[in-house]
């Protein structure tokens, strides 16, 4: 698309800000050397960091500003005073133009907020998702909406499932992708009347889409991997995705607690201390960090608020992607083929 | 409530049938001596087990069907054939008031619809609701709805609430549960209106109650165990439940596999045997098991299909404990003095 993308980079946001973001910018311009970066935050801070970072700083312009959004803050407190904000400037530069997408480790409702109301929905699109990696116990697969819309209709739900099927082909470099709405069972007459109504359109729609659709899965299903892309309505999306975070945590707690409880055990800790590492670098959040808001005139890209510099990175690299392979033009596409295909009677298909 | 409660049992229902049931019921009855029980299903194969436990043929009464519900039967088919299934008589059993309560490992669907169509809600409560205990990092919780409605108003969340309550008490045997809604955010602002309103009703009507209303819960919170009764409606209850199955499942295969990656792990795997069965102990559904369809008029327990003895012995356990203590009698006070509440302007409060 852009022979060198620019990324508009919220330097401030997350746990750590500047020492995390600035470090990530470094590793993503040595991965990504076509990438230029718009550093969005104090401009001390920043220039401390970019002297020690010369191949960086060339590479890079600075806008200073020394509003920052609080991880603490309430969307409604971040509307009325935060455009200011190193996150709030950096989705204005995607909305003008200067850049090609925003990333930010900051509060997700702000981000969310500010993006909504800056950059509005795509045409063709009524509602934009929260899509995000999750690890499973094959390769990763995308799950959206993730918290972005508490309620959502039929027409959302196939909107989601065009939007997860692109950003799939892109980041998991899957031809077909395999996608599935999430529900309470596995039978057609499972769910909601909304699920009913978009599983019947995908299904008739899909033979003409570069997507496989295969039905319905049950949350115990999303960590098998069998699908590449899982859609749902915001709200079960992002109940599903913490209570497997939260899962994930008591499990590998639980683990931790047995194996301090006698010493067989302590030494066989020590025996597969290499086994737990692999364990939880597979569930690391931040090997599958960047989540990606769908569906907006312009990405803008969130990264885990405690994500390390090879998770921000990681974030800025799912961003690079997702600009080289045009998502934007994708997601059109595919929209105007869907409605095309539900255009034809069904009998004539 | 009743000297000697008796049992209705689906003898037939689950993955192995009677050869589980019947030991599970000779088990249940050396725990629990008080009991009779009503025993559905093929009578020869229940009479042969009988024959060797003549301790449990002197307390059952046995009632011979030969129509079975299978795993794979549709909800709507069952209704139509099976009314004379094992599960259908174990319900009709309760209807009767031959039996206090019927328990069944059988298809989750089909139970719930005979149970609904059979027994209807009690008075005061528009839907029943399916709550079970999960397994935390501290002691288990209770959570409902986990899918006996997909749509639920503020009104069926307040009464699951008082539902949920009521059978933590008896179940967790704790004098004022501590109660949350689950939600995408802890801030009173977020999920739908409904999650709002019930939200508000039951803040203001607490303090009058034999339980403790904490806010909103979001997913990661359920495995810490902060709390004993999560109220969810039927989708996203279903939705969190199934993720936390697959999710423990995909961690504890992920450490199986990297076990067996190398000859030190797999030394220490067998040096940490023990912690590992310990875990797996923690996490099993079986200690765990034991399902209600709460807000009916009549107890049914649902057992997990592939529930062994001791599962299926602990979920005719639940249904004794919910008769002993008559937790239908404490619903109805419950919601008596949650209307009471409701009813005195919150400025008298």
């Amino acid at each position: 698309m852009t022979a060198e993308p620019v990324l508009a980079i919220d330097v401030m946001g997350g746990d750590e800000g500047a020492p995390v973001t600035m470090k990530a910018a470094e590793l993503a311009r040595k991965r990504y050397p076509e990438l230029k970066f718009l550093l969005f935050g104090d401009e001390t801070v920043i220039g401390e960091h970019l002297s020690g970072l010369p191949k960086l700083a060339e590479r890079s312009s600075v806008v200073h500003t020394d509003v920052e959004v609080k991880g603490t803050d309430r969307p409604s407190q971040v509307l009325r005073t935060a455009r200011r904000s190193s996150m709030g400037l950096a989705v204005q530069a995607v909305k003008a133009g200067e850049a090609q997408a925003a990333v930010s480790a900051g509060n997700t409702g702000a981000l969310m907020a500010m993006a909504k109301l800056g950059l509005k929905t795509m045409p063709g699109i009524d509602r934009p998702a929260l899509a995000a990696l999750l690890p499973t116990m094959g390769t990763d697969s995308v799950m959206l909406d993730l918290g972005a819309n508490s309620e959502c209709d039929d027409e959302n739900l196939i909107q989601f499932a065009l939007m997860g099927a692109a950003f799939a082909r892109i980041v998991l470099g899957v031809d077909e992708p395999k996608v599935a709405i999430l529900n309470i069972g596995e039978e057609e007459l499972k769910g909601t009347d909304e699920h009913k109504e978009a599983a019947e359109a995908l299904k008739i729609a899909s033979p003409g889409l570069a997507m496989e659709y295969t039905g319905f899965v049950e949350g115990d299903k999303i960590g098998r991997g069998d699908v590449d892309v899982i859609v749902s309505d915001g709200f079960s999306g992002n109940v599903a995705l913490k209570t497997a975070e939260g899962t994930a945590r008591l499990v590998v707690e639980l683990l931790r607690r047995a194996f301090r409880s006698n010493l067989f055990s302590i030494i066989g800790f020590f025996m597969s201390r290499r086994v737990l590492k692999q364990l939880r670098s597979h569930l690391d959040p931040n090997a599958h960090n960047g989540a990606v808001f769908l569906g907006l005139n312009g990405l803008v890209v969130k990264s885990h608020g405690g994500a390390n510099i090879e998770g921000f990175a990681n974030a800025i690299g799912v961003a690079r992607d997702l600009i080289t392979d045009d998502i934007a033009h994708r997601i059109r596409e595919d929209l105007a083929r869907f409605e095309e295909r539900r255009a034809v009677p069904e009998a004539a298909q």
